[in-house]
């Protein structure tokens, strides 16, 4: 998985309830959150209401951002009409040139992961038959090797790459991953020393350095973002929370390594609801604007994050 | 959440290559497993092999056994058309009486682990109109609270459950389950100190002393069976590995407590494949019968565990 460009990655977490009316409007009865659950046909409607705010992202964020992550939890509640909207939005996604990251958080014991890696990762390269499965996945690591070799020996077969939880960016992360260990260090930084063991074993470190197996950080502190950047030399991290969840670029920049490498950054509701956040009625109309000036903007403060810390 | 008769749930783990010659000849095309994943198509006949193997297993262990633990991540290859097959078996089971648990390993952060509980929890009581959920999932720890509340919220308010991971079966497991803490114990240890923290909160302990929240705990070994199962009074343990993962019945009897409750024991191969290891071609011509005899062996086993026990 080769990236270019400014390392912006925008997330698709679409709500009925915060959708455009416009896009509401076209998709006749989804607007009724009481029945989007309520029936097959009431999640057809909004399934296909969620994939076309989705198609309009993806138009107005095409050729600014690198990445478009898109998590499968938001597709869930459709069942069959939601796991559709999700594959035609991966397909799309890539008909317009952004790679894209399927939001997953899949693990289970191995047998059971393999199947998961077979319906997330497919078993054939990306671009032809399977361009409706995404470049990479995100992984939670509970299992240990078990439950992440799956998806990694899938990412390698595919020329795919997985995304594996270290720390998360929620407030309640530390419960576990900060549990202090008797070796030192908190549990989150023990899984980053898995994680770079499994990045940077034989044939998955491509010639640019980075691992297909990369990490799911969240800047929770100056110390433990440096800590874990400096012991995962071979991870491209996924930095969550840029935006609504309130990382600053100061937090964020250290999550880049030295050169400017090594970092594909998320903002996700801050892009795809900027259209709320601008307020008026007369600036609603324009959503997609808002949402082309919101990448616009992140890709812009991203470039001058990397140039300062370059 | 409330369990009647022995306390055994059958595993349902479908893989195409295993499947009865019969199931696979009446689904055209199933059995190519080249196929299976090739298109829409494919992915359709093959989902509907597994839902007719899937009703077929459910009408040989309904009466027999308390539940059926349906693991998604066999339909998910089969994207919507699997989707549809994974509930309509949860369906078809509780029609059957069984209890369902929906095997699904979700976890994520906050706003987004509420999408995934109402994907798989739905907000209305099971039974009407959302028998086509489980009565409990399987969640995954790593977020901590914020993952898992969504879900315990959920089956509060819908009368469903939750099991969540605390010592998983799989080889891997101590890689981050065993990791030593400082202040005492495993990771998985504490782990299981927080989900008895949250299964013994006000309003989720019914009359039985049995909480809504449970937790998945693989007998690893007899002091760390014996310990969980002291620290974590309010919480069912679902057990899983009995059979083909190779558990004793010693090993499992101390997942029960004194008097013979507490604990859901799970065996998935060994019963649902039970035909193919019974061997003989003729002996294939029965598997409806190998699974129900399987089911049955599965159940007095248990019963003379928990009698030995009691």
């Amino acid at each position: 998985m080769e990236l270019c460009g400014a390392p912006a990655c925008v997330g698709f977490d679409p709500v009925l309830d915060r959708l455009p009316p416009d896009v509401l409007a076209g998709c006749r009865g989804a607007g009724r959150t009481k029945d989007a659950h309520k029936d097959g046909e009431g999640r057809r409607r909004t399934a296909e209401a969620l994939a076309a705010f989705g198609r309009d992202v993806i138009d107005a964020i095409a050729g600014t951002v690198a990445a478009l992550k898109i998590n499968i939890a938001f597709f869930e509640p459709y069942r069959a009409a939601g796991i559709d909207a999700y594959h035609e939005l991966v397909r799309e996604a890539h008909r317009r040139g952004l790679v894209v990251i399927g939001d997953v958080k899949r693990a289970d014991i191995g047998h059971t992961s393999q199947q998961y890696a077979l319906a997330h990762l497919g078993d054939t390269h990306a671009g032809s038959p399977d361009d409706d499965l995404p470049d990479a996945v995100t992984i939670n690591p509970y299992f240990g090797w078990d439950g992440v070799g799956p998806f990694i020996n899938a990412a390698e077969k595919t020329g795919r790459g997985v995304f594996v939880l270290v720390q998360t960016s929620n407030a309640s992360a530390q419960e576990i991953q900060g549990m202090a260990t008797r070796e030192g260090g908190g549990v989150g930084e023990r899984v980053g020393d898995l994680v770079e063991g499994w990045a940077k074993a034989a044939g998955r470190v491509g010639r640019r350095g980075d691992s297909l197996v990369g990490a799911v950080v969240s800047p929770r502190d100056l110390p433990s973002t440096i800590l874990l950047r400096g012991r995962m030399p071979h991870c491209v991290f996924l930095v969550p929370g840029f935006g609504a969840q309130g990382r600053s670029l100061e937090e964020v920049a250290h999550c880049f390594r030295a050169d400017g490498t090594g970092a594909l950054v998320t903002a996700s509701r801050s892009v795809i609801y900027a259209f709320a956040e601008a307020g008026s009625g007369e600036r609603f109309q324009d959503w997609r604007e808002a949402v082309r000036d919101a990448a616009r903007e992140f890709v812009d403060q991203l470039r001058s994050l990397r140039s300062a810390r370059g």
